[in-house]
């Protein structure tokens, strides 16, 4: 099953690659790009069929490794 | 408005980065996550209200600056 897993810096944590990109778009007339996030976007291949199982298994992987609790959040998306 | 870009490396292109953390996910003992697929989120917050006119604006900017045609594919997503 495939099942996408997106993490996102939490709301009030700063984001300077973003900001970096936001400034370099601006520098080249993209100036109503007002700002720019940079997450990541990861596509995991799992065995198993049982959605919730997955799910729960997916988002422990998250926990331990996929994402940094103290500054990001995730989300487990399944088809 | 908030956009939503996703960036992720073509079919055919080689993905260490995820193999590596499939290996370390395995090693957790996650062996049912066959596969890993690292790409790029990111969001967006672009001036206008003319929904076909930001999208357009949003993929000449995905085109020139956020992603890397040769390798990387990418998606636009609206509200």
């Amino acid at each position: 099953m495939l099942v996408e897993v997106r993490v996102k810096l939490k709301e009030q944590v700063l984001d300077p690659q973003g900001e970096a990109i936001r400034r370099v778009l601006s520098g080249l007339g993209y100036g109503e790009i007002e700002q720019v996030r940079v997450g990541k976007l990861m596509l995991l291949e799992v065995a198993g069929t049982d959605a919730p199982e997955v799910r729960s298994r997916v988002e422990e992987a998250c926990k331990e490794v996929l994402a940094n609790p103290v500054i990001e959040e995730y989300e487990v998306r399944l088809p």
